[in-house]
């Protein structure tokens, strides 16, 4: 099942070009706005498996007006170092305990085509991820039963400016990816029934056509399972919540020479199973943290 | 002006035991949540400031019934080592050009009198912080204009299991000040006009009546002004967003020998011309990082 956020309204995904209004087809039970799908996602998810999608209106899906599956989390954790390759690349040890964690903070959210200003003059990086968006509130949730509080898997871009990221007396994670437009998710949520098997997905990206990241699921320190046993251990996750878990190796600061992107460059962010993502970057006159006065 | 959340609507705070219900008092067009009031702050603010409090029906105001002024803010920006004798005792340089930045998840905010689960053997210490609260939403806001942007202030404390932030090849700063209840925010939220000077509070924090951390906010390496500035270079700001300011000397890390909460010892913390936070800590068998296994 594939839930998509089309101009603010839940759609049940038929196929790419169409899908299902859920709040016309629940009679205004569930949505119309995404996150209050999500809100009751497991009373929606039990309602949308009986759904007759043969027997219900579908209405035209067009991808310009899709938005981020989970509009408006009120967590977005975001994990760094999560592949071994990607540490190595970062000039970081391997986590053994807990997932290094930061923020995108929620301004930065886009759903998946989208035109990005580019920061001036900045080093802006480019980071494929696997998405979690939870369907159901927990703390301390146990490793086995983790999945149960997953509503789907999403597509996710973490873009990053390097400079603001990495000035200054302690690490800036949060902020240097943040900008807006830096965090576009999507096309849709697929939930992990879906999946032949949900912890090995191929994922990566291209600029151009060329690609620069490449990597599979499998590979990934702590699974999403892991994941939401330790981050749970002490947030209270929330439905609606979003994880990015991390990207493999390839990124374009850990290149000799680096590579960060360039205006008009296109970048394309592919999840096996769950579809892409299209960013457009073009120039602009925002400023990376160095050159605030 | 000062304005409570008491029990999920927004009071006009009269004096310390009786308020103005604010949605009663405007026939609706404000709240009754206080995330409401926040979305239209400078409408708001209008209104309030025209009121006729003689002649407003005021009700009782308890203190056990506040909740934080700004309950559900989509983006929570912690700011590091923004003392410079913080930073010195935290073994860091002083930043020069951005702050330090990172998140307390929303989960972990509270009101101004609780009581907080101690993660079991952990290294749990105190920051007492001046907090903002965003009443108009900016981008690449400018410094002249940036007070504008507030809606008013409250105290905060950034609580802090150390074993978890210090943990791993990378700090974790967002991790381990996100337990349940680790950001009490309160007692109210109060108008920068209120203040004598807006940029020179006093503010500290005791536990069990033994003073552990006093300080000013003009010795903040970046005032609020200058943080506004410049976290909106690159994050949008929202209505209701919170902006932890950093804390000054005295936490407990930062001693020689360290010290960390205990169970039933109580936390008071205080911001000149806001008002104070109560936090009681309780055992429990949270666990913090470094004890997953």
């Amino acid at each position: 099942m594939k839930i998509a956020n089309h101009d603010g309204r839940s759609l049940l995904v038929i196929d790419e070009h169409h899908g299902i209004d859920i709040a016309e087809a629940s009679d205004g039970r569930f949505g119309p706005a995404p996150e209050s799908v999500l809100q009751s996602w497991d009373e929606f998810a039990a309602w949308a498996r009986a759904l007759n999608v043969e027997g219900s209106h579908a209405i035209p899906l067009e991808r310009a007006r899709l938005g981020s599956p989970s509009p408006a989390p009120r967590q977005i954790i975001a994990v760094g170092l999560n592949y071994s390759a990607h540490a190595a690349e970062s000039g970081f040890d391997v986590p053994d305990q807990l997932p290094p964690t930061f923020t995108k903070f929620v301004s930065s959210i886009t759903g998946p085509d989208t035109d990005v200003r580019l920061p001036h003059n900045g080093h802006t990086d480019w980071e494929v991820e696997l998405v979690v968006i939870i369907g159901r509130e927990g703390h301390r949730i146990a490793e086995a039963d983790a999945w149960d509080h997953v509503a789907g898997l999403a597509a996710g871009q973490d873009i990053s400016e390097r400079i603001s990221q990495l000035q200054g007396p302690a690490p800036q994670f949060s902020l240097g990816k943040s900008f807006p437009g830096f965090a576009p998710i999507g096309p849709w949520l697929v939930t992990p029934d879906e999946f032949e098997n949900r912890d090995d997905l191929a994922l990566g990206c291209s600029i151009d056509g060329e690609t620069v990241q490449e990597g599979r699921t499998r590979d990934l320190i702590f699974p999403v399972a892991s994941l939401i046993a330790r981050l749970s251990a002490t947030i209270t996750l929330l439905p609606g919540d979003v994880i990015f878990t991390g990207t493999p190796a390839g990124v374009g600061v850990g290149r000799s020479p680096q590579r960060f992107l360039q205006p008009e460059e296109r970048l394309r962010t592919w999840v096996e199973g769950i579809g892409e993502l299209n960013q457009h970057f073009i120039a602009s006159d925002d400023q990376p943290g160095s050159n605030l006065s």
